[in-house]
C-alpha cells in the first residue's frame, strides 16, 4: 500500500492533491489564466493613462487557477487568485469581477498573502467592501458579484472555493462596471461612486 | 463610506470577514468545538493504552470551527480544523471522520500547517489516502467519508470548505470505523487494514 498521490484529472470520483504555494500562490503543475493590462484595459477609469502605460509595457494585472472540476452541484471548484500590486492613475489593480450564473451560490476567499479588498454588489444595488489581510476569510453571499482589489505593495493572494456548477457571468460587470471604485487618495484606499457606472 | 467590517450573523445575505490565523489556525472571535481523548476514545485501537493515558490526562485531540452558516444548497460552510500531534500506541491522533448526509457533495481542505493525511472511503469500499503538507489542497470526492490524521510533530491545520447543506453523518464511521488505519512503524506512517472494521 503506497501513499502515492493520485493525479487530478477528468474523473472527479477520485481524490487528488495539488499544491498552491503559501509563499506565492503558484501551482507548479498547472498553467494559470493570466490577465495582462491590454486585455482588461476597459475596467480602468483613466483610458489615456492606461494607453500611456501600454505604450511602454503590458503588465500582468492578475492570474488565477482553474482545475477543470466538472460542473456539478455537489462538486467544488477551488484554486488561488493572485492580483498584483499596481495602479492606473491611482486606481488599484483588480480582477474583472463576476456574478455567478447560478446567482444563488456563495463563494469563500481565504487570504494567504497581501492586502486587498473584496468589492461586492447585488443586482438590487446593495454593495459591500471587505478588507483582507493574511488569515482573513471573506464570505461572499449568494447573488453578489465580487472583485478582488490589491490595495497593498505585494501580491494579494487568496485561496477560493465555490460550487463547481456556479458558472461565471463576466458580461454584466464588463458592461455596467461596479457601482463603487477604490482609488488611492492621500496614500490610502478610498471607496467612491463609479462615475461611469450604468444604471 | 467606511471600510468597517460587517459582523457575521444569522443573515447570510450579508458579507463578512473572519480570521483564521495562518500561524495557529485559531479564530480569536469564536469558540471552537473541541474533542478531547475521553470523548473520542472508541476510535483508537488500543483500549487499554487509551485508558492508561486517560488516568493521567485528557489531552485535546482536535478542534474545529463552525460558523453556523444556514443549511442552503447555494451556501458554503468553511473554517479551520486543527488536529494535534500525538499517538495512542502508535496510532496517530485523528478526527472522528464523517460522511456527508447528502452523500453526493465534495469537500476541499487546504493545508496551512503541519503534516497530515486525509483518509477517505466510499460505501462501495474504494479508499484513498492523500498526504498533506503546507500549501497542498486535497479534493475529497462526493460520496467519500474523510478523516484528518496528524502524522507530524506539530499541529496539522487545514482550511476547509463544503456545501452548507451537506450535513454530517458521524454515526456510520463511529459504528464501522474506516477500512484502513495509519500507525507509526519504524518512525514512519504506515497504512494497514483495520482489524476492527465491520463489513
Amino acid at each position: 500500500m503506497s501513499l502515492e498521490k493520485t493525479k487530478a484529472g477528468g474523473d472527479m470520483d477520485r481524490a487528488f492533491t495539488t499544491l498552491f504555494s503559501l509563499a506565492d500562490g503558484k501551482n507548479p503543475d498547472r498553467s494559470s489564466t493570466k490577465r495582462h493590462l491590454a486585455g482588461v484595459k476597459q475596467m480602468f477609469m483613466d483610458a489615456a493613462e492606461t494607453e500611456r502605460i501600454l505604450e511602454k509595457e503590458n503588465p500582468l494585472v492578475y492570474e488565477f487557477y482553474e482545475l477543470g472540476i466538472p460542473s456539478h452541484a455537489g462538486d467544488l471548484a477551488f484554486g488561488t487568485s493572485i492580483t498584483y500590486p499596481g495602479q492606473v492613475a491611482g486606481e488599484y489593480y483588480m480582477t474583472k469581477g463576476h456574478f455567478h450564473e447560478i446567482l444563488k451560490t456563495a463563494e469563500v476567499y481565504y487570504c494567504i498573502q497581501g492586502h486587498g479588498m473584496m468589492m461586492m454588489e447585488n443586482p438590487e444595488g446593495q454593495w459591500d467592501c471587505q478588507e483582507l489581510t493574511p488569515g482573513q476569510a471573506v464570505y461572499v453571499p449568494k447573488r453578489f458579484a465580487h472583485r478582488s482589489i490589491n490595495v497593498g505593495d505585494e501580491p494579494f493572494i487568496t485561496f477560493f472555493c465555490f460550487r463547481a456548477d456556479a458558472g461565471h457571468d463576466y458580461k454584466t460587470i464588463e458592461t455596467k462596471g461596479f457601482r463603487k471604485i477604490v482609488v488611492q487618495k492621500n496614500g490610502k484606499p478610498e471607496i467612491s461612486d463609479n462615475p461611469r457606472w450604468l444604471e
